[in-house]
């Protein structure tokens, strides 16, 4: 009662089912919805090429501008491959989707598995940088770094499990504040650098740096690797877009594309913009600050320009926080649909949102920032992992899927599974971009794995197959219940017919254990009171109780099984099998427990739990079916209000004709 | 499975109840086992008179030795008082049963609650200052105290879950290790002090002490006063003999009569020898070395003599502790038995023993033991405030007795509840006695209160009340119970009739639907299966598959419900609700639950816990009788062992027809 009162308080009213109609989102909202995590990127993509060039000194730091560059241009590439997909998956094309549509189910599963650890990883990446950017402009926050990040957490949970629609116009804010914060101080940036109202003013060095390294050759080349592979996470939240193609007002592939120009032509400036100052105003990579604070900083001072950036920073990395609420809850209903997760991960809750999705999610998600400390630069390397190998695949089933479309004559159209295709034009370089987009990412998922697999990485190399070997034995499980249901040529001689017997454990003779009896001889003619004793005198008790009731026990055949041990279900279990497996073998063989139901919990404690311990093993055994026949006692506040009267007609004393009172009233 | 080998290899096996027969003590063994507790209070019982006396400085600390003399003189009565009470209740005379046969309800929970306060800090305050001994010792032990003391008590409860008798010779050997090497440390130190075996060295004193106080008049008195009540530490766990006379040979009272004296003479001249001796040689106390280790160390250095006492003092703390396991339990038991506390309280597991009030205590001790860190001075203020209380009240219970007694005459006698009572002689001065005695603790408890209130002692004051105020309830519910149940004046008539109605909540047509459609209409004529439905398309497909089952279906009401929202226990509840109240008011409905069973707990996580859930809510209805109809699903490895034949006959594609799988089994 209580907690229900909280959880509406907290969750709000229920939706109707009926409320579900899907608002479709304008270009200028969408872009701000689903941008938010690809654009968001740059508040670490550039830092992360920096962390590991650092070690080269001020010299090697000078090579994040052309790493940038071919990161820029691996975007392109992916942007190109994802407008593909948008074309040809109108209703919505994931890589889980089209690994399904073109490759088969284990290469989807793998699409799936990668695409929910990025999803986790979006969540726990975003929610502490975007507590960065609070601690970078105040260092005093920094000890709390991972509480405020999962306090972020718990609030976006929250938001989500009331279910707050996506369309709102205040989520557009943060994604264009930081996109003209962000241009603002490139463009002022490259004024000050071309010597335009100043001179731009040149940071410290540490050149202590520079003489610790000395590479040449292989890992010199490791390095470089190394650091391109950091400045892949430019590429997460990319293919956003592609899987929520139904949310935009039509035409809805067209408009989708449009955006995802629009998002690529962003991100891509901000990215490019971010580099090339950060290398040419020789920026250096702090624990404390982060890159793109310190460029703030240089360029525009800690005036307002400075906080509309940092605070911009923040609310967009939650809003690409809350972009992991959208699609992990989706794509784990979508894989339980497909009877790769448990069915109820499907169920969507009160406020209509797929709040076992949100929750599962908010956990995992937290225990990241918990084991990384809340820092985002070291959960990289985890982060990226994932998203090339579902861009990999998506790519990959794009490839496949062109290749049907060129065995198309002009005019003609085929279905897959999911989606319908047509003729069309140009076909053979698109899949030449498809198939070198695939091989690229896949390169980079390669070198991920073997530049960060000590750094964190393994837990998602590991953590794939694990997930996929949980969904295939969760399909397992479906295909056994399906095939033990399934009704087809079952006749009505299959089903087990019922034993004329039915069983009655007992532990004394009371009104609830008559009650049962009672109940029980409407069932059958055999019917057996079985009562274990644990000592003469017990024996002796339930005896005379029970020849006081001739009228109930009357034909009921009273079993006394004697005991030298505490645990009583022990032999009563051992009888109701027996019965079953020698007198039924193969029957429904029926056992009736009598049990006093208090009504609080605190009232429960004071009762041996002998009934609901009979029942649960008793549930273990095939072909047994229980009967709870309940008794309630009155809770203390009801039993005051009617004490007076009861008082009245049943005398002060309410002990049984001197007798202790009744034991346990189940077995 | 696994659980049950662990708990069988943990506890051994269990045994049969036969086999409890009570063995008896002889004296030497008897007062091994009782005087543990009593004995063992003179590890710190002088330490916590000191340790208030030490603000004054060393001219301060020579109060130690008036106050112990007081403390002893207090002893001698409480002894003598107890001596009555084993003759006036040879069957075992605690605080409770005294004050029960004496004094009334209130007074008899007063003094249990007082006790099982008492027997908790028994085991805490041993097992820390049994950790005391050892670190006295070795100090590099001392950051690992709380650990320690957390694992002592683990064993000691290990130890009592077995359910090793409490005669083994091997527990009297602590006993009189520690007696014998605390006498001849005080015998030694008598002779050094004399000036035999060479001058007895003297301790440096920290001058710095007398400066620093400088009391007079009511806060002086206010300060002996403390002094006082922590020496009444020392009294604690004499009761125990009383409590267990049965336990002797026979003549039982006799037996303990002269076991209490022997343990009062040798409890006592170690309690007034250390008193003396740490008095005298200027001891002062310390946070790391306890003053009996200072002072062996002092008469004996550090030789033989001081690690076996040091070794001794623990073996005898942890037997102290070890008295609390045997007395809790019992008295739980007696306080169940009498229904003031859970009946299963008085259930003994698979070892004879109490197992429910094992656990309990430990529990709660292993609380106290964390929250004053192990420390066992800080936790004396809460401990004998208990003793005091059920000194006082066991005292006061005597002194009833005794004006009892005074009635009789030569030859006569009566029976109380519990005991036989026979004129005798003396009877007046026995009785004064009783009355100073029951005055003395009980001012000694009010002083205790008034000074020990806020080192802790208000835990105690307030947990008394509060666990009387649940023994009461607790017993008010079982009064209720019992009324309830009771089938004085019962007739058939007055039981609920059986409603000629089934009602079987269904998602969908499957094996197991079909079977509980097949049991439920063995039951009655009137059997509805009732489906919430939530979209067109879910109804349509119910109704489908219902029309294709006719040889079972034929003659049970398909009631569809719709619904809009996703909570689809809700809808259903209320109709069976509806059914109960208003077409069979008062009469006994049944539902049907029809359930897939999966075998493996990991395979129970993939189903909705729908029919559990339920259960549980019609539990909570009066008058409803449930029945559990399980179909159950093969596990992984009982399904792979089979698959070959299946799909022989199956086919290759376990799904039904084309359609889904199953959604849910129950409902």
């Amino acid at each position: 009662m209580a907690f229900d009162t909280f959880k509406r308080y907290l969750i709000g009213q229920p939706f109707p089912t009926s409320r579900d109609v899907h608002e479709r989102l304008d270009k200028i909202r969408a872009l701000a919805v689903f941008a938010s995590d690809p654009i968001s990127s740059n508040a670490y993509a550039t830092e992360a090429i920096m962390s590991v060039l650092v070690v080269l000194g001020s010299g090697g730091l000078a090579l994040t501008w052309p790493l940038g560059l071919a990161v820029a241009a691996l975007v392109l590439m992916v942007i190109f491959s994802y407008i593909q997909t948008i074309l040809h998956y109108p209703d919505g094309g994931g890589a889980y989707t089209v690994a399904k549509d073109n490759l088969g189910t284990i290469p989807s599963l793998l699409a799936a598995a990668a695409l929910l650890t990025d999803y986790v990883l979006t969540v726990s990446v975003s929610a502490s940088a975007g507590v960065r950017a609070v601690t970078s402009a105040f260092p005093e926050a920094l000890p709390y770094r991972v509480l405020l990040a999962i306090g972020a957490i718990a609030l976006i949970t929250w938001v989500n499990l009331r279910g707050v629609r996506e369309s709102g116009t205040i989520f557009a804010l943060p994604t264009y504040a930081f996109v003209g914060g962000g241009l603002l101080v490139i463009g002022l940036g490259l004024l000050r650098s071309l010597g335009w109202l100043g001179a731009a003013p040149l940071p410290s060095i540490n050149r202590a740096l520079e003489s610790q390294v000395d590479l040449v050759g292989l890992a010199y080349a490791w390095l470089l690797l190394r650091a391109f592979a950091g400045g892949c996470t430019a590429l997460t939240g990319i293919e956003a877009i592609s899987n929520g193609v139904r949310a935009f007002k039509p035409p809805e592939s067209r408009n989708a594309v449009i955006t995802m120009v629009a998002m690529g032509g962003m991100a891509m400036s901000l990215f490019v913009g971010i580099t090339y100052l950060a290398t040419h105003l020789h920026v250096v990579p702090s624990h404390t600050e982060s890159v793109l604070s310190q460029l703030t900083r240089l360029i525009a001072g800690r005036g307002t320009l400075y906080f509309w950036v940092q605070a911009s920073t923040m609310l967009i990395l939650f809003l690409a926080a809350n972009t992991g609420y959208q699609d992990f809850p989706r794509l784990a209903s979508f894989l339980a649909r497909d009877g790769f997760l448990p069915r109820w991960m499907q169920n969507r809750g009160d406020r209509l949102v797929y709040s076992s999705g949100i929750v599962v999610l908010a956990v995992v998600s937290s225990i990241f920032v918990l084991v990384f400390q809340g820092d985002e630069i070291a959960m990289l390397p985890l982060y990226a992992l994932g998203v090339m190998l579902s861009f990999s695949l998506s790519q990959a089933g794009m490839f496949r899927l062109m290749g049907r479309i060129a065995h198309l004559k002009l005019g003609e159209h085929l279905r897959t599974e999911v989606t319908e295709i047509h003729y069309e034009r140009g076909v053979a370089w698109k899949r030449m971009l498809n198939a070198v987009g695939a091989l690229i990412t896949f390169l980079v998922f390669l070198v991920l794995v073997g530049t960060k697999f000590l750094e964190g990485a393994f837990i998602v190399v590991l953590a794939i197959p694990v997930l996929v070997g949980l969904f295939l034995e969760v399909n397992r499980h479906y295909d056994r219940v399906s095939l033990a249901l399934r009704t087809k040529d079952l006749s009505v001689r299959d089903l087990t017919p019922v034993a004329d017997v039915v069983l009655v454990p007992i532990a004394d003779v009371h009104r609830g254990v008559l009650r049962a009896l009672m109940y029980a001889k409407r069932l059958s003619s055999d019917v057996r009171a079985i009562s274990v004793t644990t000592s003469p005198a017990m024996r002796a008790r339930v005896e005379r109780r029970w020849a006081r009731f001739p009228e109930i026990t009357d034909g009921v055949q009273l079993i006394l099984l004697e005991y030298d041990f505490r645990d009583i279900l022990t032999p009563l279990v051992d009888y109701i099998v027996d019965v079953n497996n020698r007198e039924f073998p193969d029957q429904l063989v029926t056992v009736v427990i009598p049990e006093f139901v208090a009504v609080t919990l605190w009232e429960r404690l004071l009762h041996n739990q002998t009934a609901n311990t009979l029942r649960r093993l008793l549930h273990d055994l095939q072909d047994i079916v229980v009967i709870d026949v309940p008794y309630h006692i009155l809770s203390t506040a009801e039993w005051r209000a009617g004490a007076r009267r009861a008082s009245l007609w049943e005398g002060p004393r309410p002990a049984d004709d001197g007798e202790d009172g009744p034991d346990e009233a189940s077995a």
